[in-house]
C-alpha cells in the first residue's frame, strides 16, 4: 500500500543545515520510503493524500541511551553528588521492578510518554530482572517503538541492585529466548558498566556476544572518579575502552554512553571499531559530568548520537534533548574561549535522527528504502510573529518551543502511532 | 473577605530548603496573606475553605527581567552571533510595535501566557513606543499582573529601533502621562543600555528619576565585547556601572540584568546601593555570554532574583528559568572545578520567587502581609513513583517537570487569575 504524506519536509541529510522540501510529499510504499517529491509524482496523482499542509515533517527521533526503571525517578536528587544520588534513588529504584506487575504500569506509561514526544526508536537499558525486560519490550512494541533493550548484568558493587554472576548468566540466557517474539526491538547485551561487573561476567557477555552476533551497550568515561576507578580495578589497561576491548565487548556497533572525558586515543578506538558514541547533554549537566567535546568528536570522526539518559537527564522528549544539545555545546564553546565552536540546531537534529537511525541500518534524511519514522509538528500556537518567517525558521522555533501538544501525528516503522 | 487555601505549602523563606507545611492552610484577607498554618486556626472554623489538598502550594514567580516586544521571535535566531541576532531579529521585531493593533494582540497573547506559567510579577521591557508600552501594560494589568514596566530610551546605534534624543525624551513623558491609569503596573525608567544612549539621554534620564522618584532598570556586563565598548565610550569610567552611577542612575532599586562579568568591586557597587542583580540564565547560555558567578555573587550579599530574558531567554515559564538557573549552576561548578558549588532546587526557587518579591516590599515567603501571589501545581500526572515521595520530593520533582498543564490554580495579588 502507498502512502503520501504532504507537508514541509525537514530532512537531515547530512550533519549541517536540513534539507527542506517546502509544501512536499513523502511517499511511503508498505511503510518503507519510497522517496520526498517537490510536486505530487503522475504515478501517484489518484491516490489519496494525507494532508499535513502548513505544518511541519520532521524525521522520527532515535533515542540511543536511557534507563527505563529510572522513569519513576525523572526530576529527583538532581542536588545529590553522584554516589548518593545513585544509592538513594537509582538501585531501589530499579530494584521495584522485581515486580512485574509495577514493571507493566511503569512501562505502559513510558512507552506512552516516549511515543507521544516522536520518539519512534530507542537503545535502552531495563533493570536485571528478566522478566521485567520482557515486559519492557512487549509494552515498547505494542506502543510500535523500535530499536534495542537490554537486560542489565551487574555482579559487582551494586547494593540491591546487584545479581550473582551465575544467577546473571542465567537470567541472561532465559531472557534472550524469550526475544524471539519481538519484531521491532531486538535484544542488546548491556553489562551496566566495568565497575559493576566481574571479568568473569565480563567475559562471558563477551562470548556471548561472539556466539549469538549480539550488539553491545555501556557506559564510558562519564566523569573523573569513575574514571580512576577502573583504573584501579584493571591495571592492565591503560584506557578505559580497553577494559571493554579485553573481553570481546568493544566491537563494530557497540554503544558507548557519555564518552565526556574520552581523549584522543579512545576517540579513535571508537572511529576504529565503529563504535557508537552517545551524547547525554541533560545528565552531562545535571551529574555535573563535564562538557562534551562534541564538535570535536564530530570533527575527527567519531560516530555520535543523542540520548536523553533519562533519569540522569530528566528530560524524556527529544525535542528537549535537541535544545539540551545545543545549550551543553554552548557551555563548551564558552570554556575553550569558542576554539570548539557550538553546534547549529541543523547539527543536532541530525544527531537526533539520521545519526542515531544509522544505528538500524537507515540511509541519511527520508532516504528511499528507509523504514518511514515521521513526526509532524504544527506551529499553529506559537507566539505570533512580526513576520513571515521561512520554513527553516518556524523549525528552529519548534525545536525550541513544541512539546507534545504541538506533535499532531507521529509514525514508527510505517505505522501512523499517534 | 478571608479566603482559605488547604494544601501542601511550600513557602522560600531563605535562601535554602524551602518552608513546608503538609496539608496546611494559607490564610489571605483581602487579598493579604494572614498566615500558614498547619491546622486550620478556630476563627476560620465556619469559613469555606478552597481545598487543593495533595497538590503543592508555591509562591507567584516574579520575572524581574524581560522584553515584551521580543515575544514574537522566541526561540529564533540562536545560531546567530549577538549582533546579528540583534540585527536580524530583535530591532527588526521591536520596531514592528508601532503598530498598536500588533502590539494588543502580541500582549494580550503575552499576559495569558505569563499567567498560565504562574508568573504574576513582571519588571519588563517594552520597545521605544509609547503607545505600545500603554498597551502592555493595559493587558498585563487586565491579566492581572503587577509590577514594573518601562519603554525603552535608545537614541544611539540601534537600527530600526533608534529614537532622536528629543523624540525620546517627549515620548518618556507623554507615555508617564498615561501611567497614571494603571493599579497594579508602574513606571520604571528603562535605558536599554549604555550602547545605546547618549550622554545627553543618560543625563536627562537620571534626573528625571531624581524628580519623579522613579526607579530604573538596564543591563550590565553582559559580555566581553559590550564591557570594551561601553569602555571606548566613556574613557572617564573605569567600570561599566559607574557609566550608570555618572548619570544618576546608580541608586536604591536599580536593576541590572545578567552582570555575568562583574569583578568583586563591581558587586560591592551592587551591594552598596542596593542595586538588584537579575540572573538570566538561558539567556546566558543561549547567547554564550558566560556562566554568571551566582553563588559568589549570593555569598558576597549581592541581591540576586531571575529573569526569564525573552527572548535571549528562549523560555518563558518561570520553572523553566529555574532549571535553567541550576544547570548554569552547575555549569559554573564545572568550570571553577567544584570551588562555586551549584546551587541547590531550593535556593534557585528562593530567587524566582522571594528575592524579586523584595521588590515590590515583600518579606520572604508566604508572610503576614504581603500580597497573595500563588501558585497551585499538581502533580498527579507525573510518573509513577516507586515508592511513597515525601513533599519535598515531590516539590522538586515538580520544579523540575511541570508545565503549564499541571498549574491548576494561579492567584495574582489576590485574585484567582487562573
Amino acid at each position: 500500500m502507498i502512502e503520501l504524506i504532504k507537508g514541509n519536509i525537514i530532512e537531515a541529510k547530512t550533519f549541517g543545515d536540513p534539507a527542506i522540501t517546502q509544501n512536499g510529499y513523502l511517499a511511503a510504499k508498505d511503510g518503507v520510503v519510497l522517496g520526498v517529491f517537490s510536486a505530487l509524482p503522475e504515478q501517484y496523482a489518484n491516490l489519496p493524500v494525507t494532508d499535513y499542509s502548513g505544518q511541519l515533517i520532521l524525521q522520527g527521533f532515535c533515542d540511543m541511551h536511557l534507563h527505563a526503571p529510572q522513569y519513576p525517578m525523572l526530576g529527583m536528587g538532581m542536588d545529590l553528588p553522584l554516589m548518593d544520588w545513585l544509592k538513594t534513588y537509582t538501585y531501589k529504584t530499579e530494584a521495584r521492578f522485581a515486580d512485574s506487575d509495577f514493571a507493566r504500569g511503569t512501562y505502559q506509561r513510558l512507552a506512552a510518554e516516549l511515543v507521544k514526544n516522536g520518539t519512534t526508536r530507542v537503545c535502552i537499558y531495563s533493570s536485571t530482572h528478566a522478566d521485567a525486560t520482557r515486559i519492557l519490550m512487549q509494552e515498547l512494541e505494542r506502543a510500535g517503538i523500535g530499536g534495542f533493550a537490554g537486560k542489565v548484568n551487574m555482579d559487582r558493587d551494586s547494593c540491591e541492585c546487584q545479581e550473582g554472576t551465575e544467577e546473571s548468566k542465567r537470567e541472561t540466557l532465559r531472557w534472550l529466548e524469550e526475544c524471539a517474539q519481538f519484531k521491532k526491538i531486538k535484544p542488546i547485551l548491556t553489562p551496566r558498566f566495568t565497575p559493576s561487573c566481574t571479568n568473569e561476567l565480563m567475559g562471558w557477555l563477551g562470548k556471548l556476544a561472539e556466539e549469538r552476533g549480539l550488539y553491545v551497550q555501556s557506559h564510558l568515561s562519564e566523569n573523573y572518579k569513575e574514571i580512576e576507578l577502573v583504573k584501579r580495578l584493571h591495571p592492565d589497561c591503560e584506557q578505559y575502552w580497553q577494559t571493554y576491548d579485553k573481553y570481546g565487548l568493544w566491537k563494530e556497533h557497540t554503544i558507548m554512553a557519555h564518552c565526556v572525558h574520552s581523549d584522543a586515543r579512545e576517540q579513535q578506538a571508537m572511529i576504529d571499531h565503529n563504535v557508537l558514541c552517545v551524547h547525554c547533554p541533560d545528565s552531562n549537566i545535571n551529574i555535573c559530568s563535564g562538557f562534551a567535546p562534541v564538535r570535536q568528536m564530530k570533527n575527527r570522526g567519531v560516530w555520535l548520537a543523542l540520548g536523553s539518559d533519562i533519569a540522569g537527564g530528566a528530560q524524556l522528549p527529544m525535542l528537549q534533548v535537541i535544545t539540551g544539545c545545543l545549550r551543553m555545546s554552548k557551555a563548551r564553546a564558552i570554556a575553550t574561549d569558542g576554539a570548539e565552536p557550538f553546534l547549529t540546531v541543523g547539527e543536532a537534529y541530525y544527531l537526533a535522527t539520521s545519526a542515531g537511525a544509522r544505528y538500524f541500518g537507515d540511509r541519511d534524511g527520508f532516504a528511499p528504502g528507509n523504514p518511514l519514522h515521521a513526526v509532524v509538528v504544527s506551529d499553529a500556537s506559537m507566539p505570533p510573529s512580526a513576520r513571515t518567517l521561512s520554513v527553516q525558521e518556524r523549525f528552529e522555533r519548534a525545536v525550541y518551543l513544541a512539546d507534545d501538544r504541538a506533535i499532531t501525528a507521529v509514525y514508527g516503522n510505517g505505522q501512523k502511532i499517534k
